[in-house]
């Protein structure tokens, strides 16, 4: 299929064949995009299909107001939810959403990921935000694009390169990043996070957050600006 | 082998060899069945048999009394639960039963899994009951047949097609659908969803379900009449 | 090598590659025995090799008073114990020690494991015992020979074939059957219903042992003497 | 690429590469090095490199003051730490850093791990020590530096080889050996003796540590000058 957008189909096709490579979800759940924001499109995984029936010919491609531009089949159920972050958060170009086991049972509870450990302060700054719960009246507008609204309004006076990932109340993970690749390895992350932070509550329910000189320097020399975590790009 | 029952026992067989690749049993527990409701018959796991002995020629033909119509191999202990389903919800043609360790623990603490959030809500209507716990009565009278109409009997004013799945108070999960593969998938599904359940409790032992307007949203976006997840038929 | 007890050696041989394949433990934890009753020798695993290093030819062979009769290596540290429990349990052929994760749970909590359910209860007629701590005198005068003993007087009143599994107290589960791979078979199901048996207190900790009158049922119709799970023999 | 170092690239990079193996980390996340202590020089994993990234080339030589004597990537940011257990611990040529789920788990809590079992025994004389959290001066002054000495200030009294691993509070485990494999072997053992920790605690909340003279019974029968555990070396 000779298409403008091989490179992207091909990144978005990596990126969900990696979801159940990694463990993030079962039969066809989860979903992850790609955006080529100069152009302003992305591929996503078409709905309801099985993991290894996905090529990158049938990724799909979808505009930033959520028109499919090319491919003949329906784009996953929460392209909207994917599409209000891109616009929202200008420095990303990758978003997944996994059922990854443990970050959904946080996302169910509805409660924040407090941050435990240096494992997770790698990763994020501070906790992982929950989202409210949808209302009726969000969700009879437009659930997914309430979905993805709500994630936003989670994120007010926060970064959302600093923490990229949160839970959607009773729903679960979405993560992002600058590409779709490194959505997935969050959400590989935020899944690893989550499994440690319910086992630290069976050793001690009353377990304490990292003390925050430590969080800001897991943070710092992993990503701050004289990292020295990885090597120099 | 030839057989009039050659496609049947292949859709059989597959649905069972499905059972251990997706982590629902071991050893040689748990059976899934295939029907042919105009012919009367399903072809089921024979008995006692581990999964890599399995093959087509010897999943064994029964018909809706019980009979064994073709086989040379005595047919799952659980033959008389699949066949009480069978005649008792019309639209199924396949049941699986698995020892899938997460749906056990709930029925071994004979309490139905509440629907926490949008993983569960997309594949049944609500929470996944549990059956009362057979009585001395029933158990003498015929076991594996009470056992199917102990089912039989929590599913009254409820639609089973809407709920392809149930907890046998003790004993562990029955699961059906139109055919023996949507069977296991559907066990596969609820293992996922239970296993989340503990750890949602894991998190906050005082979780509340999901509120009515996601429950019934999630469920009719995949399964409503103007369901949108997955492609067009 | 020509021996003897080739088959033997073999035999045990495979029932203890089965052990990591199974996920019963890991690095060189746990061994496995099969016993040639009337020549009164035993196969068993040599002691702290890994896994990947057996071979039919380096398995002991040791006689019913704990000498070794063929081998060039040592024997497990708990040769003493499967001799012990082949003296005491006349009908069986074969002994299992793993460290399996969640009976060693059971053991170290030093609890009997309750019969939650119908998987427990195809396997054994109740509660899987749990030995009382070894005394430091005991200890001292034969710690591995009074290991088996603390296992043969759980075992007073109850026939261990009906019962083929015990926790030893602090330590970790022991199985046995009327061949080693039986025995390691046995393993295997003592961890999944020690999994079971957890995640079941973790829904309900108050859960309760499955009603008399379903253990039975669930034992007779797999053991008993009108038996219908599995084939003839 | 003809070094001095071949041998010691060979052996820290097989160690490193059975980090993932074995489950100990996911990612980039973890390291383990190999000392040659007459060289007085370690090769140690770089920084934030994929696991299938490693080869034996690419590992880095660092010298006791922390040096890069040879290689071209950034080593490990952990360096500092390892070169401190080196120095301080003189029987110890190989350390691992994982980042293991259920060791991570009792880390976050800041809990030592109480020996509950003879598993645990088998593997070091009591329970696993757990480190103070690092102060926000001891953080400042260089930060994995100091995270080696609350681990060596939490050896006082206690011999490094008897214990071959320590949780860092709010971070995760480090174990040694006199090798970088047998580093990593610690490593695994610890996971496993984490994970069987938590899990005694779910069946009993209140569960008892071993008694002491089996604990030392299990460490002497490995470990003690009257060994008898493994082959004869």
């Amino acid at each position: 299929m000779s298409s403008r957008f091989g490179a992207l189909r091909e990144e978005a096709w990596r990126a969900n064949a990696e979801i159940p490579k990694l463990g993030l979800a079962i039969l066809t759940w989860g979903n992850a995009s790609a955006l080529d924001r100069s152009a302003g499109v992305f591929a996503i995984k078409p709905s309801g299909l099985e993991y290894d029936e996905l090529k990158p010919e049938n990724m799909v491609i979808v505009d930033l107001e959520g028109k499919v531009v090319e491919g003949e089949l329906r784009p996953s159920s929460d392209t909207k939810t994917h599409l209000v972050l891109y616009r929202a958060f200008e420095g990303i170009s990758g978003v997944c959403h996994s059922h990854s086991t443990h970050a959904v049972a946080w996302a169910q509870a509805r409660r924040p990921i407090p941050c435990f450990g240096t494992t997770h302060a790698d990763q994020t700054a501070g906790s992982v935000p929950c989202t409210d719960m949808i209302s009726a009246a969000e969700l009879e507008r437009d659930y997914e694009l309430s979905t993805g609204e709500l994630i936003v309004r989670s994120f007010e006076g926060r970064d959302p390169l600093h923490t990229p990932m949160v839970l959607v109340a009773g729903h679960g993970p979405f993560t992002w990043g600058r590409g779709a690749l490194e959505a997935v390895r969050y959400a590989a992350a935020l899944e690893e996070m989550a499994r440690m932070a319910i086992l630290t509550l069976a050793v001690d329910p009353e377990a304490e957050a990292l003390p925050e000189h430590v969080v800001r320097k897991h943070w710092e020399r992993k990503h701050g600006k004289n990292a020295y975590y990885g090597q120099k790009k």
